[in-house]
């Protein structure tokens, strides 16, 4: 490894763009050299938009300068998941099927993050239909091995600094995956929280999120999105305040093993073990399966979580994967052509069943808001693993996503050298109290910085 | 007017597939000599795709010849509402933006309807987006009124007969309105029953329904289309028999006056109040605002419903229309236009104060769940207004969409001499047993067929 990959804050900046010794178009040409630099060994760009770019950039640039910014990530270079639909370019949802299909509008996220003067630079690799089959992009920190997915592309991008900030998709461990792989900042939010009109992303436990350099950076992209398309339909859309929620130090924490446990790596246990320690030492309970029949329960119910989310994202694919084999058979990738074999193989009864086993699961979980002010455990069992044929284990990741609370992946951890994150998760529409005691965590266990 | 429309059975046709003494694709000649007599004058499609739905009714015809059909809809012909994606013909959305468009796919009902072995025929009139902007079809009993909307041609097509059944959306009066002008039933089902995946139409109180000839080929088209695509993500779905439910005698109904009653033409009432009676006579009792303080709170609580709702689903347009705008605002109708500027004087903080209003007024119905059976009122203030200019008023139907809840319009009733429908709605997710209610309804008010 040549050169460290770095992170590149946004909202920092901008106390610079308002005194005028910076501005959004040279932010951007940095963004644009750090794509220069990385892009080539990196691939985490299926499109990039670089003239359209240099011009929002330019009128954020004169309204900055005018004291009159739309957002305060008015000028903020951004990645959108190729999954999510733009009108300037095409969305090919990692799929040979619907490569360089232009679908004629901007999804809800990119239109919010146009009103609030972002700036589109591209879209990001996403794994076939943000599902397992991946797309070919590297990890910046080393490039012999995966980035994660399914939003493999802006976890690189934001990564190494080619962008601050990057939209995903998560259902199973989309975001917080690879922002562990990648140290950067996932946040995956409550469901509902972000509204997934105009990406080809329709599961019940699907959200759109946010990956970026700092925490503060996460929050402001998801507020000024929702302040202007909302939530999901029928979704209040994420409660919070206008700027990042301030660090809150919890009474209260448990830690969650999950079934990732049995896997995790010596060094990836150790690491969230000493950061358990710290937080005791600072005043903080710790609740675990040993000492809280609560926490044992969920971490029971939670020990499934993988074959039971797969067994109702697997129901939801039956639709579009039914009509794209009607299509094309021959250009869905054998992994696709399995999940909707085991669509056709289930019946609506079986999909009930699995949802009244994911609401049981919530109700355990949501049983414990009253005593507990959050949870940690790992983002991943270890450092991203060699290889570009898998975007490595979700198995800290889904329970989540099927429990459908938010989660953040904190770069506050290392294996085999490389970033692994800490993951916070909160409870349904607590996003912002989720951030409060991230923030603190970051101040606690990140010292100066990760 | 030369001849009278008529509605065009299909379930009670098949026992002469199974018998060989007709066809599918006989059945499918008669509706497209139908459409040759009526479709110059009405003007329900826009797109037809009759080579296509020759094929398919011959691969019918084979199947109920071999004994194997693929289910009780195998051969039906079905018009699919154009806000509804095809793969075999655009999907315009009423929109001068959206014209010719493909998608190239099929949504989730067009797949599970092909996966079912119904015929696809062509794609019916949509207001633009769904909403009021009308799309020029004529009401087939009378060719100077409109068909309602946003359902235009499904309805008229099914109206006179050039269908047996048509796909349509609702989520103000879209399905149930058009369905009273035109004659036909209509079936709005409870929010989430039908998925929704691949439809243009993103509201949280908007739900994917079917107008058909009789209320057993309206169950039958939405239970098979279910059982291979499910209800939206999350949703359980239609839940209830594999047939069309049995007729179920009530004990105790509420009528609503909704505020529909002060604008109801004197004939309309009186069906209505006469309708009542013999219900009544027949042992149901009746309850309503003057004799029910739970009907009153109701009846009190949906006086709102039309500015509650528009106020719910002006936010919720913010997005596409923000989107379709920057695309390019002069192929937008007015009424786009105007919502898209009261949606963009909203704020998010509107919208969720909306949602809590609405959730209010659910509760309040849900809570006469113990002591009613079901709900009448009427589905329209009377026969279809003259003009084309405005699709009629949704008054008495925007009470069903605001609850969620199932709701029929079963043609029962008269005024001017021409079709009234007679609206029932019933508790969110039972479906079915609305439909047993409504089954009984026919044959008590309905005698020999209404």
């Amino acid at each position: 490894m040549s050169v460290k990959p770095q992170v590149r804050p946004f909202l920092s900046a901008t106390a610079e763009f308002a005194a005028a010794t910076d501005t959004p178009r040279d932010y951007l040409e940095r963004c644009l050299a750090a794509i220069d630099e990385w892009e080539p060994k990196v691939g985490a760009f299926v499109s990039l938009s670089v003239d359209a770019a240099r011009a929002a950039a330019d009128r954020s640039t004169a309204r900055w300068r005018d004291g009159k910014p739309l957002s305060a990530i008015d000028g903020m270079p951004v990645g959108i998941k190729d999954i999510i639909e733009t009108i300037d370019m095409p969305t090919g949802q990692g799929s040979d099927l619907w490569e360089g299909t232009r679908t004629g509008r901007d999804a809800a996220v990119v239109a919010g993050l146009r009103e609030a003067g972002a700036v589109v630079v591209g879209k990001t690799v996403t794994t076939e239909f943000a599902a397992t089959h991946p797309g070919g992009t590297r990890n910046p920190w080393d490039l012999t091995r995966t980035p994660g997915g399914s939003s493999s592309g802006s976890a690189a991008a934001v990564g190494c600094g080619m962008l601050p900030a990057g939209l995903g998709t998560q259902v199973i461990g989309s975001i917080v995956r690879p922002a562990s792989y990648c140290g950067c900042i996932g946040f995956k939010p409550s469901v509902g929280v972000i509204n997934r009109g105009g990406s080809y992303d329709y599961m019940s436990q699907s959200s759109s999120g946010v990956l970026a350099a700092t925490l503060a950076d996460t929050w402001q992209v998801a507020y000024d999105i929702v302040t202007r398309v909302g939530g999901d339909p029928g979704f209040p859309g994420l409660i919070g305040p206008a700027q990042p929620p301030a660090a809150a130090k919890p009474r209260r924490l448990a830690l969650l093993e999950t079934a990732g446990w049995a896997v995790a790596t010596p060094q990836a246990k150790q690491q969230l073990e000493a950061a358990r320690d710290r937080l005791a030492n600072a005043g903080v309970e710790i609740a675990t399966r040993a000492n809280d029949p609560g926490v044992a329960a969920v971490e029971a119910a939670i020990a499934d979580a993988f074959p039971l989310s797969t067994r109702i994202n697997t129901w939801e694919s039956r639709w579009p994967l039914n009509a794209y084999a009607a299509r094309d058979a021959s250009k869905l990738s054998t992994a696709a052509r399995n999940r909707l074999a085991q669509a056709e193989a289930m019946t609506v009864e079986d999909y009930r069943t699995a949802l009244a086993e994911r609401s049981h699961v919530r109700g355990l979980y949501e049983a414990l808001a009253p005593g507990i002010d959050g949870f940690i455990t790992l983002a991943a069992p270890g450092a991203a693993p060699v290889g570009l044929g898998s975007t490595g284990n979700p198995i800290f990741v889904v329970p989540g996503s099927l429990l459908g609370v938010p989660a953040l992946s904190l770069p506050l951890l290392q294996d085999e050298g490389l970033p692994l994150g800490l993951q916070v998760t909160g409870f349904q529409g607590q996003d912002a109290a989720t951030f409060a005691l991230a923030a603190w965590l970051m101040q606690e266990l990140g010292g100066g910085g990760a």
